[in-house]
């Protein structure tokens, strides 16, 4: 099922997302959800047309870790190392975007990235989940841009500005929760021009090791997301620039560059 | 003034703490506050003894800034040069624990170190907060230690997990919101022992260039938390031992540390 998070006359709601298309094309209908979906919910049987709707963040969370070089190629690229550990670190709320919202250029930054992701969305409060655990505590999978400030990077040990500025996490358009996440294609385009390309199946860390890895140290709360590394072919975002992530089995989170106001 | 968040009966509410002493020695009051502290409130005239209330952490974060290496001779004494630019860092809401709450030792560490910081406390959502507006947007101030695993963070090349596990940032007992920050001693006690003793002057950069630094990226909120770096002395936590943080002016921070249950 694919879950949306959306407002329609100031009201904000979860919907499943029903029918054939996508957002551009259209025909795709919202059946609003009771409540919150991580748990058992019920759909209301009230619909309406996604067209009519603003597309929010398809989640809340209360934190977002991202895990560094976790493609082989990607890390190479950048002239790193693959790591002994998986890099973790946090994008926080302020960051979070959703579909069809403007990625402010920041102005501490001349050198803008895109960095296509798959995100995992945690569905329940989980801390030292074994390995056999890890698909029990996982709601469900979305899109991810971890835009980032190549050169505020390269600059600043930590990456709490680099990669958590305002705006530097877009995730959408929905979180599908029936999905085997392990071979799926993942891609990025700039103005309808392919960038990235590379497969879920080329992750050094699986979902399951990081999981692991993270919920080891810290508790994971329902609507809590993992970022899980980009695959080759990071470049340059530019004001103006139309990015868009597109993962297998999910659809295509789209965001336009913009100069911050 | 002194605002606690403190919890009694299974209610949770803010209060302004009044009369002479310290958490441990008593004689204090809290006069509960109607709602929320961060813009114009007033006291409801019903007073508890603190004696009888468990107090909260004194803030409820968003995201919480963490500063690194913002002392020299701290720098100096972990053999690190002092950075060109501020390190910054998020530790996750998650980590959050209050006064006299347990610092649970994390399975994944042999060197657990403590490092007592003055925290900033957010008064109100900004950006882009220029040097003379500073002081308009801190609401106050607490203190914290910023627990970290030596061994991990010296391991990962990103801090998430050695310095963002759960209960890795007690903050407390209650924030000042009527302090001259700029010369304050701040000092560490493990088992009545002093082993970090600092003056907020020797930070390199100053809690305005702070603030500046982070919001030329990020918006804060209010409850959100700055913390500013800490002086020399850290060293190592073990099972058993009670750790206290003791800034002038605002009081005195205290909590054991448990094996992980």
């Amino acid at each position: 099922m694919r879950i949306a998070r959306f407002s329609i006359d100031g009201n904000v709601a979860f919907g499943a997302v029903e029918g054939e298309g996508t957002v551009e094309s259209g025909g795709l209908v919202l059946d609003i959800i009771k409540g919150i979906p991580y748990t058992d919910f019920e759909l209301s049987g009230t619909k309406v047309p996604l067209s009519k709707v603003r597309l929010l963040p398809p989640v809340l969370p209360n934190k977002v870790v991202a895990i560094g070089r976790n493609y082989a190629e990607h890390a190479a690229e950048l002239g790193n190392e693959v790591p002994d550990v998986p890099v973790a670190f946090f994008k926080p709320t302020t960051s979070v975007i959703g579909p069809g919202d403007a990625i402010e250029y920041p102005s501490f930054s001349n050198e803008l990235h895109h960095e296509a992701e798959l995100a995992v969305v945690i569905g329940r409060m989980c801390r030292e989940v074994p390995r056999e655990r890890v698909k029990d505590v996982i709601f469900g999978y979305t899109c991810a841009n971890d835009v980032t400030a190549r050169d505020a990077q390269q600059r600043e040990k930590q990456w709490a500005r680099a990669k958590g500025f305002d705006t530097s996490c877009p995730l959408g358009p929905w979180v599908e929760t029936d999905l085997d996440p392990s071979d799926l294609t993942i891609q990025a385009t700039v103005n309808g021009e392919q960038r990235q390309l590379g497969r879920t199946s080329d992750m050094i860390r699986s979902i399951e090791d990081l999981v692991v890895h993270i919920t080891e140290a810290m508790t994971l709360l329902p609507g809590d997301v993992i970022l899980t590394g980009t695959p080759a072919g990071v470049g340059p975002l530019n004001v103006g620039d139309e990015v868009a992530v597109t993962i297998e089995g999910i659809g295509t989170l789209t965001n336009k560059v913009i100069k911050r106001g």
